[in-house]
């Protein structure tokens, strides 16, 4: 078992059992790490969006358990399972979260000691290490020397704790030589592009232009993009699919400018239990992020203080308008869907 | 000849010569009315973008120059137009401001007397409120009982001095019992939608949802909005035109979901020495307006502070996207253009 897990976003040292994560809230303009001591803070972390991105949450939650068992040494397997429950209330309707905090409790039930637990959570680290990778090394088949793609949100090594998934493969791809620059939509409401995914390819000196939600359709015409590469946070079983609002307007306008447009995701992401795109609950945020910005110095509104806002979370892009996918294990055509 | 000009977004009083604008820096937060009694400062909030929108610009200039002629009084026709000229400089590519300061400079070669430049820039003012008007009542039939639109940037009485173009339509088909909601979008990145299109839609009680641009094609995936409705920056001899930048990405995307996309615009939009789209220069704006927002509070970043950014101030929408064009003088089907 390795002794220090480090990522873009997290260190956790498996002896000492020190565990930091990069204050996402406060970037760019700050790189601080927080020390998570109890699973307390960990909550209140991602409650305020200290950290996101689904894959990301739930292996830091996975960590955050074993941490406890490791230093808390309970007694009773009920105990633990009481611990894991509050974790999981977190953000009861992200699947990952669950899926990490199931992935050690279900090593738990060998027995209470500490190593198991920090094992399986070391396990499902390195497993998503390992499916970044994957989906890096595949999708970066996909870009052609000299592209330039385009992307939305943050879909990096600040989501995951490997080099993420359609961030991966555009990192992947120029580590290799083919891509020649990422256009980055800022992605309103929270702006994870401008903040998160331009600090990320900054940091990674890869070649980039910050652009509004707006600017993409105009990329298009003047052919500054060759390809579309998003993430996905729900896949149903027809191959419809949820990710961060502002996805399905880049699917129809690649479709229009005849662009090929691919979806990044790990096989966890299919839910085979929701048959369509249709079935997918799309749950309204705060308005206040439509009102106006939240930013590391605090709430700024620009919008009329009561008006009524229209603040999805995330679209549903239908199946048809995907030209590809790629996946943790293998490279899918459209037909794989039916 | 009036004696006092009133609208939303300015009052000018013929006898008194009082010049008063409505600082749309602060707008929503605050209704702030400045006063003009210099061209200089008439310069300054305009450059400041105090007051914006091409009509509003054009008329506000022509007044502003009739105040600085009745109160200096200038002794020759030269005095005037080196004054006319500091104006017009203000914005050296705005069309309706050289239109404005024009018209009144015309008028003002019969003779210096003060009545003359007054009466001419009223004279402007009014064929602005009048062509506003005429292209509400045309556009109003194009929207239909129970319908709900979307529309981007503003386009209303506080981009002219009478109802608006596209707000304009909005605001009479509403008026007439036809209009049932709007969609306003937040416009990235100056935010007029957000900020002075909320604000002119709460002020006339017409019920609207703020959306952020990212939004769209959902709204037009769900059935929420029934048409579309945009202004016009520059309008070519084919019929591609130039407008906020967005505007491009709403036209594809009200294509594929079979919605009708209508551009409100006045005659004086058209620029028949550009022959098409392809012939309309695209400047980029200050790169800080997308790493940031600009509010009356100050500058807010929130991206990396150097990164490159992509901020074209408009798009071009070829002429083929368009269902139908609503004019000051007449409603004209797409054939129209040749």
């Amino acid at each position: 078992m390795k002794r220090l897990l480090q990522s873009t976003a997290l260190t956790f040292d498996c002896l000492s059992l020190e565990f930091k994560i990069l204050d996402q809230r406060v970037l760019p303009q700050e790189e601080r790490w927080l020390s998570i001591e109890r699973p307390e803070e960990w909550i209140e972390i991602v409650q305020g969006l200290g950290i996101r991105g689904a894959p990301l949450i739930g292996v830091s939650a996975a960590l955050c358990l074993a941490q406890w068992v490791c230093r808390q040494k309970p007694t009773s397997f009920a105990e633990i399972q009481k611990k894991a429950e509050s974790l999981k209330q977190t953000r009861p309707t992200a699947v990952n979260l669950m899926r990490g905090i199931d992935f050690v409790m279900e090593a738990g039930m060998q027995g209470l000691s500490c190593e198991t637990y920090l094992a399986a959570a070391v396990k499902f680290f390195e497993e998503d290490v390992a499916s970044c990778e994957a989906m890096a090394v595949a999708g970066a088949k996909l870009v052609l020397s000299g592209d330039s793609v385009l992307t939305i949100c943050n879909t990096g090594s600040l989501a995951t704790v490997g080099v993420g998934t359609a961030l991966g493969v555009i990192r992947h791809s120029y580590q290799t030589g083919h891509l020649k620059h990422v256009y980055a939509l800022e992605t309103r409401p929270l702006l994870q592009g401008a903040r998160l995914t331009a600090w990320e390819l900054g940091k990674y000196k890869i070649p980039f232009t910050l652009a509004t939600d707006s600017m993409a359709a105009t990329l298009m015409a003047q052919q500054k993009i060759q390809s579309v590469f998003v993430g996905a946070d729900r896949i149903a079983a027809n191959g419809d699919f949820a990710n961060k609002i502002g996805t399905y307007s880049l699917a129809v306008l690649a479709k229009y400018h005849h662009i090929p447009f691919y979806v990044v995701a790990p096989r966890s992401t299919f839910d085979v239990t929701t048959r369509s795109g249709a079935e997918i609950v799309i749950e309204q945020r705060d308005p206040r992020e439509v009102r106006g910005v939240l930013l590391a110095s605090g709430y700024q509104s620009f919008a009329p203080p009561q008006c009524e806002v229209y603040n999805p979370s995330f679209d549903v892009t239908p199946r048809a308008l995907v030209s590809g996918w790629v996946l943790d294990d293998q490279l899918l055509g459209e037909n794989h869907f039916c």
